[in-house]
């Protein structure tokens, strides 16, 4: 995830986006071929100085404009004024930026789907384990320990597909030009998005740069995942608690140690996924604040929304990556759930517990 | 909307759900039909005095417990031993929860509909009335004036659009019992819970007590609506300063007025929904921030759902009423656009504003 | 909590509001003697029907117009005019939502010092009592059970401290007119500023209007009161687990129990603490929010304060109220926290722990 | 800021922290002299590899464990041992956020007092232009130009002195051990602890890893900074609409251009301002949802901190450093300020604002 962010990978979609504007501006005769063709050659092969670079986006306020700049200055003046023509620094961050989510799900998806497998393993085998269930932190009733299992299976899984759904729906190209009309193409605006959304791989869209929604629908749903996550790692953490036992992380060298407490041995991917499920939703909350923007492009609002649905992904991305690891290796402790039902005394009617179970695992599977 | 979040709202709903489960487990053979028709009989009667019930509730911490002690000492005692059979407070309460936000959506829907409604027409209407487009605050280029209503109005559409599906995906039935097991049942929970669903109006669902993606989908689509309604206000509100002039909420006897300037027409319509939209992101905050809920009921977390959720849906509900006069009222000043376009000297092409407000009115009628 | 912010203490504080203000122009030769004993009187005694006085302010936007309108129609029309002379709606609304901020900080004192007080009882009876202590929810090394119980104290305590000095210093009078300047009172603006100060039992201040430090400040210190009584409970519930027993909340009667499951003992105070724990970091940052508010009167940045704070002081009272009857009868199982530690079976070093409960007890105390 | 918060800033603040503790050690007898003085010397010497670092502090999930293996392992085994003595990774990453915090406060104050420094000025010169005021986004009544200015200024240096206040108060030593007990050390902890906050400049304090005001009080006291500078951004930026024009940034050389439109000037220091203003409310709303953390270490809520934490001092610098250049080179165009009083026709009374204005500049000048 960290790759997909890099500002490496920034720039590299950014000569994609102008390579594919120039691209289908020659086919609709907005500029001529050859002009097309020297841009898209360049933007294949322009080498830019990070260090450089860093200093001029900290003072413009944006990076299309010095990598902008720096693409017409490689070229031949003649063919300079053909780069960017129409388009403006929000259609390229815009773009970019859903280019990166949709980067971002996917490899989300991957580490979803590892855990969503591994948890269903689990809840298969423990379907029918009657275990103490616990409400409000106290001891309730028994319970089938692979339902528990199972609705950490369904709700991560439903998360995601919530995600995928407005991935899906939300991370579209964005090309509206300067105030969002496609002005200066000669009536031929509404081909050329559709080429570039082509060329992109972004599902073509009427300009969206002053309606929001899509960032905020992917944040929400990437805080959604985040908190479906947080609900197995709660959960898993209170299970390996001393007293209760009932389940662990699995042992990953040079993790969950202490400084100071070798017999330690830490619950350090719940610990990951936890901090990720404090942080995002505040994360959320300020996409969501930035909605009511100004205009056809906001001042600070829109500006708001790239850093806080990047961090989204990352700490998402950290989450899921180590409860990935965590379900994968996780490990039930049979005896100690035998050992605090007994306890409770409350019997061991786990009622339809494996049907339950069943119907999740189904559920989760259709997605 | 207040009545849908009223405490006798909440009651009926309360009675609904045990007359509903008492006649499913009536039907599949877990209590006696003539017990099934003395509940249902008392539970369409029974007459709960508000004032007094709210010291118990205060008391115990949830609402279902005191309402069903009332139900079961207004019944025979032969009987009262066949109400809340196998269920848990917690089934009463997520389903009454899911009861209002379905009728909160329906309600918000018809707003949301008025408003789209009314900006198609001016979008039409105003489709190629040359404008000057603003980016940060600044005049930017021209833009028809109806883009801009255009894309308020497929902002909001589009956002009604995702809480409806939401709604429909997420407010579901919830009828698990203490532990979530529907123990107890003789193995019928699963065709009873389908029963009930049926009688309540519910789309049936495993038990999902300790998934709490529904609030959390939900929530977040409230935001996103309460957002996209705080950009129209926004807008309007700037285009409504003295020095712009381009466009005005409809005056509305005893609204606007200032208890010292008579001369002032404020935006108060605007206002009602900017102030949602700041409390907005807040309240959504604190849903996500639930999901990582303890094991088979959270402590805290999930009793902070029910708060937070209703609050939305009272601002969303206020933002849209309010925001529903704005829209069918709107008051637009060709004359102030086009001398802001002329002051402002940048040309009056407005690219294809006309074909994008064509395809964004398609856009939003299709939802 | 629920009197200081119900709808007849908002109106006495408005009337209380117009008394003091025409008491101080008539003092300064603003407005006459006799007009002011008149309105004076009037305010005293002024009867408002909240019932018919709801629509009106749903209406308006704004309590302080349609009150300030009863006020006058109840006056001789020769009066009337004497009412209300240079202020405007934000003086009255502002300043009484500092009238409820002290009253609600002083209601807050009254139950945090009961916490205190308990705990520090408890913390010193239990400092030697060497118990485990528990970092990342898993055993790590011992403390003195009392150790735990006087950070409890200490959190709590400087919280409630910092609170009451930020109502201390930001609790003020607004008092500025419409547009902040204090015009049309023949410059006697800020002596009749001083008066109202005084007369209102409220500091003097430069209006404020648009500095918004004050309400951000008193939330978040709010927000800190209730996550430091979060801790204590989020704590205790640990505690209080099956299968650790170290403690519990006292047995309230009506509280706790559960609708199917009698054998429950449930943490239902502190449910209450966590449900306002989730709940205020939301509220905290709508205030935060709105501090970017527009010019001299923001549009709804303003109009979101006052119902997130108030929400805000109600549940840090709920929450305040609900631990210190749990403080109060806190009960501590010495067997089985002797028990837990020989499991645990690292020794008994408690190191410093009894210095250090001194110390925290001492540093609570001076506040 | 960017260096307080690099890599190699934390690794230098971890060598001094192990330094000190050595020295204390060794001046109470708890590890011998000659020891202290080798690991003194390792800690000032030692070079470590960033990128070899970075993977290893992945894995652990903090970076104290790898740092302090690698000072072991640059140190003889008979002297390794006397290393982090008595100490916990907790100890470290706390002091390290603390003296983080005390140098970003006092990077913040210097931009915070040009910034008060240049408005005071613009507030004096303009006390008396009589302007027209707005509320709700509408003309409202006069008031001096100067009045609006220094109304930012005392509110930006209010803010700045809270959080001075806060970090004086709450950015303390953090030395507790384990468990926080201070075991091991001879009963010296708390003279070690004495001596350690001396050396490292930080005030000293008992054990505070499990109250988590500080890192709270001082996240919420910067949302309020980066909120003030908020409030000044916008105002600015309304002012500088075309259509008003009372007030600009100043040009400044590769700043606020457009990738599309030449002739446009934007607010962009505002724009950085304002985007830290959207971004702030959730980051401090994440670090108060963590105070109900676990016992004696939270897992989740303690780790999220530091990120939420570095990041509001990143975009608070962010922004204060952008509007002290904006506050220095601010134009005021007394033309289009009569201009806009005009039209508005409504007087020119502007009442006390002369006053209040050298009330202001005082209150901001005494902090």
């Amino acid at each position: 995830m960290l790759a997909i962010y890099a500002d490496e990978a920034v720039i590299r979609h950014v000569m994609a986006f102008e390579a594919a504007l120039a691209h289908a501006e020659a086919r609709h005769g907005v500029i001529d071929e050859a002009s097309a063709l020297a841009i898209e050659q360049t933007c294949a092969t322009l080498d830019v100085d990070l260090a450089e670079l860093a200093e001029e986006v900290a003072l413009a306020g944006t990076l299309a404009i010095p990598v902008v700049a720096r693409l017409k200055s490689a070229l031949d003046p003649a063919v300079a004024g053909s780069v960017h023509k129409g388009a403006t620094s929000q259609d390229i961050a815009d773009s970019v930026m859903m280019l990166q989510a949709r980067q971002g799900a996917a490899l989300l998806r991957a580490d979803i789907d590892r855990i969503s497998d591994a948890l269903a393993r689990v809840a298969n085998d423990q379907a029918g384990t009657a275990a103490i269930g616990r409400t409000l932190l106290q001891d309730a009733l028994p319970i089938g320990f692979g339902l528990r299992v199972a609705q950490w299976q369904a709700n991560i899984a439903e998360a995601g597909s919530r995600l995928r759904q407005d991935v899906e729906s939300y991370a579209c190209l964005q090309f509206g030009g300067p105030a969002g009309t496609r002005a200066g193409l000669g009536g031929k605006g509404d081909m050329i998005s559709r080429d570039m959304a082509e060329i992109l791989g972004l599902p073509d869209s009427a300009p969206w740069h002053s309606r929001r929604i899509g960032p905020a629908a992917i944040a929400s749903s990437l805080g959604i995942v985040i908190g479906a996550l947080g609900k197995f790692a709660r959960d898993l953490a209170l299970l390996s608690q001393n007293s209760i036992g009932e389940a662990f992380e699995p042992m990953v060298a040079g993790r969950g140690g202490s400084s100071a407490m070798a017999h330690k041995r830490n619950p350090t991917g719940c610990q990951v996924a936890l901090a990720a499920a404090y942080r995002a939703p505040g994360l959320v909350s300020a996409i969501i604040g930035a909605l009511s923007q100004e205009e056809e492009r906001g001042l600070g609002g829109w500006q708001a929304e790239g850093p806080a649905l990047s961090e989204l992904f990352l700490i998402a991305a950290g989450s899921a990556d180590a409860l990935a690891t965590v379900a994968e290796g996780l490990e039930v402790d049979r005896d100690a759930i035998t050992r605090n039902l007994t306890v409770a005394n409350l019997g061991d009617d786990i009622g339809e517990s494996e049907k339950i179970v069943r119907h999740l695992i189904e559920y989760a599977r259709k997605g």
